[in-house]
Order: C-alpha cells, then sequence, then structure tokens
C-alpha cells in the first residue's frame, strides 16, 4: 500500500509517521504545504497513493485510480467542501476524514480563553497601572463582570462547540446551539438556522464555529448583527469568510456590540487599515487557536491511529466524507 | 439596633441597605472608604453601633462598647488579622465576617482567565499581524499550549480556590491545593506548607490566593521560587505583600518562570521602574479581580443576608473570627 503526505511535519512526528505505516510504503512529497493548513501544490506522487494526509490538491484527486481515503491535516476543508469534489468522492468511493479531534481542545480553549478575557477586561486592566479608588479603577472593576449565569448561543455544534459546552458547564451558563440538523441527542438547547433570531437577540455571547462553504459565506451578515442583543460580544474561531466584516466594524463603532474576538478572518492577516484593524473593541489572533505544542506529533497520532482502524477495515474516526 | 456603615456604595446600593435594616437605625460614616478596600478614618458614630458593616477603623473596636459583629466589604482582611485585634474581639464576643462569597467568583474566573490568556499566549497573540506560514506564526501556534492534562498547586484552599477547582473539573487537571489546617473533607489533593516542595517541582501553574497576615508575609521567596519547576507560571490573586518581588522578578530574567500574572503587588500599583514592570512576561492588572458589575449591589445583598442571620441568631456566613 503506499500512503502519500504533503503534510508539513517536525522531524520527530515525519520519523513516526513513516514508522507508523511500516511496512507499507510512504510517499513524502516534494511539494510540502507551508502550514498544515496551506494548500500544496499538485504533486505526480499522489496519482500512485491509495491513502493521502495532509493537504493534497483537490484538482489531483480525479487523476489518482487507486485513492481510497484522504485524510486532511486541518478541521477546516473548504477547499474540499465543494459540490464537485462531493461528488467526486461519492461516486469514487472516496472516504474524506479531517483532523478536528486534534484541533478541538485548544480551539475550544481558545475560544473560553476569549470569553474570559472579554469577561475581565484583560486588554484594558493589563495596559492599566492605575491605583485603587481613582475614576479608571472603578470604571474597570464596575465593567469586570462574571461570566456565570450569563447567556451563549454557539454557531455550529461539531467537536469544538460540544467540548466548548463542556468547559462551560460549571458557569451556569444558559447554553444554545445552531445546528443545520439537531439529531435530538445534543446535550444543550439547539435552534436551527431557521429560527436563529431569537436565539441572537438572547445571548450574552455569540460564538462561531462555522465552517466555510457556499452556505455559510457571510451567514453572519447585517441582518444577523442587528438582531443580536445590543452589548452583546461575538466571537469568530470558525472561518472569516463567514462574517460581513464591513457590517461587523460597523456594530462595534455604533457600540451595538460591545467587542468581537476574533481568530479568523478574511483575508488572513487583514491589512493593517482594514475596518476591523480600526474598530473599537475588536481583538484579533492570527489564526492561532488549533496551535499547541507538537502540534505535529498529536497530528501524526491521530492519523495513525485512523490508519490502524482503516487496516482493519473498521469505521474511521472524524469522516467528513 | 443601630447599624454603622462606612463602605462606599452606589446610591441605589445605599438606599438597598437602609431598607434592608429598617426598622433599625442606620448611621453611615462621614469618612467613607475611597473604595470597598480603603481604611476609612476613627468615626465618633461608630462608638453607638451594635454592627459595623465596610472597614472599621480596628482601633476603635476598642472603644466601641456595644459592638457584636463586624462584616467586612472586602475579601481581604490583613488590617484585622493582627493578634491583638483577633485578641480584642474574642474576649469581647465581637464575631467578624468578610465579603469572600461576594468575591469568589470573580476572582477565581479573573486567575482562569490568566490561565487560559498565558495558555493561549493572548498577550502577543493579540498583538501580532502575522500570516499563516511566517517563522512568527509557527513560533505562535507550537508555543501555545493546552491546559488540559496540566498540573495546577493552589495556594490557599478558601472559597476563591475551591471555585476555581471547580471551573478547572473539565481540563482533567491534577490540581493539588495547599491547606495550613487540612480537614479531610477536601476535593483536591492537599499539601500542608510543611510538605509543600514536592508539589511546587510538580506544578506547570502555581496560582496563590493567600490572604497577607504575619505568616504569608514573603511566603512565596527566593527558596520557593526556586524551588518550582523549570518553565512553571506563576499567578497572584492573593496579596501582594505575600512575594517576595525582587526574587520573582529575577526568576522571570532568568526564565526559570516562563511568566507570571499578577493582580496584587506591593505596593499597589507599582512604579513604572519597578522590577516586576520590566521584567519579561510579568502580567499585571491593577487589583480587578473582584470587579463586577453591580458591586455595591451584591455586597449589600449578601450583608443583608447576614443581617437576617444575625436577627434570627443563627450562625452567620463567611465567618473569619
Amino acid at each position: 500500500m503506499k500512503i502519500f503526505s504533503d503534510a508539513k511535519l517536525e522531524p520527530a512526528a515525519a520519523e513516526n509517521l513513516r514508522d507508523g505505516v511500516t511496512p507499507h510504503e510512504l510517499l513524502i512529497s516534494k511539494y510540502l504545504g507551508a502550514s498544515v493548513l496551506a494548500k500544496a501544490a499538485p504533486d505526480p506522487a499522489f496519482g500512485e497513493a491509495e491513502i493521502a494526509f495532509g493537504q493534497p490538491d483537490p484538482g489531483s484527486v480525479e487523476n489518482s485510480d487507486n485513492l481510497r481515503w484522504v485524510h486532511l491535516s486541518s478541521a477546516g476543508f473548504t477547499r474540499y467542501d465543494t459540490p464537485e469534489f462531493r461528488a467526486l468522492a461519492t461516486s469514487r468511493g472516496i472516504v474524506v476524514t479531517n483532523s478536528s479531534s486534534v484541533y478541538a481542545e485548544s480551539c475550544a480553549e481558545h475560544a473560553f480563553a476569549f470569553m474570559l478575557a472579554q469577561s475581565r477586561r484583560l486588554p484594558k486592566a493589563l495596559a492599566s497601572q492605575t491605583a485603587s479608588g481613582t475614576p479608571e479603577w472603578f470604571q474597570l472593576r464596575t465593567t469586570s463582570s462574571e461570566l456565570r449565569g450569563q447567556s451563549v448561543l454557539i454557531l455550529g455544534y461539531g467537536s469544538i462547540a460540544q467540548r466548548l459546552a463542556e468547559m462551560l458547564a460549571p458557569f451556569q451558563m444558559q447554553i444554545t446551539a445552531m445546528r443545520r440538523a439537531p439529531r435530538g441527542d445534543e446535550s444543550v438547547k439547539i435552534v436551527t438556522p431557521e429560527n436563529l433570531a431569537p436565539a441572537l437577540a438572547a445571548a450574552d455571547h455569540i460564538v462561531s464555529v462555522l465552517p466555510e462553504n457556499e452556505a455559510s459565506r457571510h451567514f453572519i451578515d447585517r441582518e444577523k448583527l442587528a438582531a443580536m442583543k445590543s452589548g452583546a460580544i461575538f466571537y469568530n474561531i470558525g472561518r472569516g469568510a463567514t462574517v460581513d466584516q464591513q457590517a461587523l466594524a460597523e456594530a462595534l463603532h455604533s457600540s451595538h456590540l460591545a467587542a468581537a474576538w476574533l481568530d479568523v478572518t478574511d483575508p488572513e492577516p487583514l491589512p493593517a487599515d482594514h475596518a476591523l484593524r480600526l474598530a473599537p473593541h475588536c481583538f484579533i489572533t492570527p489564526h492561532t487557536a488549533g496551535g499547541h505544542r507538537d502540534e505535529s506529533g498529536t497530528l501524526v497520532r491521530h492519523f495513525l491511529a485512523n490508519f490502524q482502524l482503516y487496516v482493519a477495515g473498521t469505521a474511521l474516526r472524524d469522516r467528513i466524507m
């Protein structure tokens, strides 16, 4: 069996990958992605592989007669989430899995860090050197708040959202999540996109973990922003293109929203003079929510665990197609 | 019955206090503290009161023949935590309570916000405008981490520490707390100050919530800092005087500690040229951990709930002497 990889990995993780697939043959691409997120160039070696790990060129899949399984090195999969690619995967019987289990913990912790940093006014408090009893101090103290008892709406209910809901459990929050196709077994209150407006109006915190695809582009538009409660806080750790960024900047300028915390934008990075960079109370991290120590190592271990399932003929984890 | 108050309160909370103690007489001090933390000046009205709410002058207690109960408007009680005051309270049968229930939630959330902000590298990530795939981006991603599975040592095991331990439960952390007098009913592993060294050496995160008194002054000294694991992170939401700040600054300069997050310092605020202000990876908020919306309101509600217990002759909450 031939396994193709274009994932950019630390040397120890690459070695672990090679050991883990032995005695099968590992074909390392000449064109490694700049990161686990970046698209790699087409590679002729791909055409021989039964399994591909990384971010293989979607267009090459059509020409790879042997391909049976693609394991993406990311949680996001925008460039594969097209009607054409889905049709191709279905017709050819190609299974597609992603690495959402690898990123769920750190992404949920990142979202939670945003929520607590906002609640405790950390950006302002860390910059202040004020003394107790000053007007600035009273302003900081009285605008700091407790997450306990507040309400949160999570847009999307995949592994990140479910982990975030677990983390919020000790805070006695009212947790609602939006899911396109409710299954009935969710542990929080579920709303569908069609009945979202009352949930938007009720939430103190709106956390988006939406992936990017045709249906989600500019999902957070001017109308949905207007439907949010005055003083609400918006967080995005999904994909930047799911938001009408100009409308978000205006909602911050008008103080309709109290703050926005974004790990993802469109494009990344935003130009220094972009409306969101200039908007008040807009806090941006450069797509680092998924980062964690030994990310290469956990990616490879996750792939190898799935590889063992594949060899055993069992259902794979994190299957998306 | 006469109730003395020198707590600085918002008008609505002050009104609520007056209503809540009716038909008893409320004596509002002419000398309100600058904040709920600040010592008020001696006030002759104090001498008539049976109950005092706020930060009454400890020296005046000796001359107040009618005093039976002091309810402090803070969680900290350094200026009352002396052998002399304790002896006086005991001999006169004066009960002392504090407002730790009022501040446990926000202080624990503040400590948790520090831990997650550090874990997700928020100060650095929020300041970065780097693109995916750059060396700066890889450095941020790979030095970001997950709290899950790490270890934390909490110094002190009062209401703040217990609430923090509840919040950390979903993170599968190894939680240890130091308590001078273990009771055996604690929900986490307990160590005493005498056997602290191995716990200091094992912890990824050390969170101090120690109050300030004779026994705790410079408790975190050069020796204890040296006993901490290389790369550990120190957090202080107790009192600044419990730390040898010069030794802490050196531990940060030498990179023995990866970071320090302090809501309390000695003095407050630190001078702009203080060693800790110049130390790398030292993050300071200006004693805002206890702040939350309607702090005056929750303080008064907490006092009034205790007042009802007092009137009913029942044991008071948050009793400290």
